[in-house]
């Protein structure tokens, strides 16, 4: 057990939050700060992605005790529905029978936490923003504006779950020998929506995550308990089809009718919310020490943003909280150690999911449509269902176990350079089925010098 | 020509400096803000390495007129002396017979140049420290501290002259779709001194720049005017031998009088200096945009702060100058399209000469005592100095000629490609002079496809 600390977490997103409640199981003071308001009492929309509950998500709410109110909020998505033009919708399993990743509203989800956290004792202070923190002390100043006069409050250590802007790690990133990296991708996001039926109905199949895929750019549907739809356009920010030249509803209207009009008609207010709506950016931040003495440390976003196609952000930040929460079992009050051990263990792994989330994206982008991808998908796919126990799929590597990240990315490595020899294999585009493609893999997997 | 317009320089190093010269030549109004005093009133040691100007650094100082002047206070190298423990010091030439580096120190360069922009019209202002900046409007914000009551002073135009830890860059930094990076090495820096003899002459000779190599660390030194000599000691911060370890007088005596006994009796005060002067770090930053709208743009280390072993941090960084001015004088008063044009000019030399100098990083502390690296640079040597008009050296690339650093680096990547083939010839080291190997080298690039 520990000693009852003090403590600050500045950020109510869904990682600070489930931090509150890791925290006051071990009995400690909690104070949430925010600069926002309180989010179960505002609108929630305009410029957030569906979540991707997935198998790290859920083992962290577990161990916090919340697992099932939160499955409550959640719709399984087993498969991807491709939407692709001139040809019927098809579906891709995402694993096996029983796997899938769960559709959760940012909001829905965010606002059930805090109350959750709430009741579990911890305080929240919304609308106050800090400003700045005094490291070596945890302190925190808050106020009004820059330059207005500043609260000040004194923690025993202080969390900074304030996301990919993180003001904590700004103070940090000051300081000498701090390493630290923002990448923005030229591809930008915007959200839209497709309404319930009239009896409340999704209007498309609600256990698929819907993807139409156009090259340099996608459309995504994921749906909500209440028969909607979010959808996601990300598209380059800039050139020939992009948010910069779709200037004009006319021009708007005709993009959705060229490239989705299997869907345009089901989008809800099209015309005003691709306006109304932000444009967002998507950044890859990394950094490191994630902490400073015993008292700072970074968690979530702020340690480690990532680019969301892989659906593993919150999944990464969740995960992070039970990896420190490990360190608190095993090393009690020495908080040094803790941050230590905690920065030192996820530090690989929030790189590995960096790079994953990155190459999925760039995959995305350039190859869904390539015909040696998807014969590669493809043979990878029969492979695995004759050999289970000799080849997890990357995606389920990530998505459906706990496995580090790090090692996740190192044995996907290994698995591309032999899916590069067979590839490689003469006709392979008539025998991918055949037994003689089948020994070679498994050949190439025993062979310990590939 | 161009409007005159009014100038605010962030910054009254090397580069904010020679930048005033040139925006004087223009007729424009010219204001330098500094955080720091008057450099000329005030001593100017402890944390600094000597410069080594070299071709680009001075070509950029002819255009603005200085070149003369600045000749007068550095000292040419026309070659490495290398102090090898267990053999006599021995010499490697840079390049032919006329080409050398020159030794300056940074505050007497540094003091010259402010006198020399002030001449020509500049007005600096000393101990000013400018807190924020209002971007699309080029306002600066200075003051006592970030809470006292700021003064406002409104320009056409802001540069960021700032440094490393530039305010300007800071302020670009967060705003969306910035990238930006800052990398710390492991390696730490710390000056000492050797003085000049009584009669005034250099304890060494002065037309070299000295190194004692020892693998994980190692010292140099640079002459000055005055007969005394700069000694920079690069040593890693953390581990066996490092800044870390060595925390008393007698671990660091034992330490210079193990791996540098012929010049330990030189260096003065050592054991008072190694305590006094501060251990710096070293940092590699790279970012973009350089530039915002036709209002702000970063030049030198603010935009590009590299480590300094390659030499050519100050180079670079006047490059950007004389690249600027060519805009210029192209552009007239588009600014928009001057700032376009430099950035994208000049961010591929940046990243460059980055990389060259981490890579130079890498091969001093890990190669310098590997045979098979000396034996490759002998090879290069011999090669370059039969066929000089098909092998200029990475080194005299970089150095001597003004190409874009960008470059230097693709074509110094294809010699080692070509280095690595010649290497792998059997007998190498037997034959390294032979005809054979030479005429393998011509043919080796004489192949377009390699």
């Amino acid at each position: 057990m520990q000693q009852p600390k003090k403590i600050a977490i500045v950020g109510s997103g869904l990682v600070g939050s489930l931090l509150a409640l890791y925290l006051r199981k071990n009995g400690h003071q909690v104070t949430v700060f925010d600069r926002r308001p309180d989010v179960r009492k505002v609108e929630f929309s305009g410029r957030s992605i569906n979540l991707a509950m997935s198998n790290r998500g859920w083992k962290a709410l577990r161990e916090a005790g919340i697992e099932e109110e939160i499955r409550k909020l959640a719709l399984p998505l087993n498969k991807r529905a491709m939407h692709v033009n001139d040809r019927p919708v098809y579906f891709q399993k995402y694993g096996k029978e029983e796997e899938a990743i769960y559709s959760i509203s940012r909001g829905v989800l965010n606002r059930r936490m805090i109350t959750l956290a709430e009741e579990a004792g911890a305080k929240f202070r919304f609308e106050e923003k800090v400003w700045d923190i005094d490291l070596p002390n945890a302190t925190l100043f808050t106020g009004e504006s820059e330059k207005s006069v500043w609260k000040e409050y004194n923690f025993d250590l202080v969390f900074g779950a304030d996301g990919a802007f993180s003001r904590i790690r700004h103070k940090m990133q000051r300081r000498s020998r701090f390493n630290y990296s923002q990448h923005f991708i030229d591809v930008g996001y915007k959200e839209l929506s497709i309404k319930a039926n009239p009896d409340g109905t999704h209007k498309l199949d609600n256990s698929s995550f819907h993807i139409w895929p156009r090259g340099e750019f996608m459309l995504i549907a994921m749906p909500n308990l209440d028969g909607s739809f979010t959808c996601t356009l990300f598209l380059p920010f800039e050139g020939d089809i992009s948010f910069e030249s779709l200037d004009t509803e006319e021009k708007t209207e005709a993009f959705f009718e060229n490239y989705f009009p299997d869907i345009k008609g089901e989008i809800s207010n099209l015309k005003k919310d691709f306006f109304r709506n932000p444009t967002s950016a998507m950044v890859t931040i990394k950094c490191f020490p994630w902490s400073y003495w015993d008292k700072v440390a970074l968690v979530g976003d702020s340690a480690h943003a990532i680019v969301p196609f892989y659906g593993q952000g919150m999944n990464a930040g969740f995960e992070d909280i039970q990896v420190l929460y490990r360190k608190m079992e095993k090393y009690g009050d020495d908080w040094e150690r803790i941050f230590r051990e905690y920065e030192t263990e996820r530090k690989p792994n929030g790189d590995a999911i960096a790079e994953l989330s990155y190459r999925n994206f760039i995959e995305m982008s350039s190859k869904t449509a390539d015909p040696d991808f998807l014969l590669r998908k493809k043979i990878e796919k029969h492979f695995s269902d004759r050999h289970p126990e000799l080849w997890v799929p990357l995606y389920s590597r990530v998505t459906f176990s706990d496995k580090p990240y790090a090692e996740a990315l190192a044995i996907g490595d290994r698995q591309r350079k032999i899916m590069d020899e067979v590839m490689n294999m003469e006709d392979i585009e008539d025998k991918w089925d055949s037994p003689e493609v089948e020994n070679k893999m498994v050949s190439l997997i025993k062979n310990e010098e590939f």
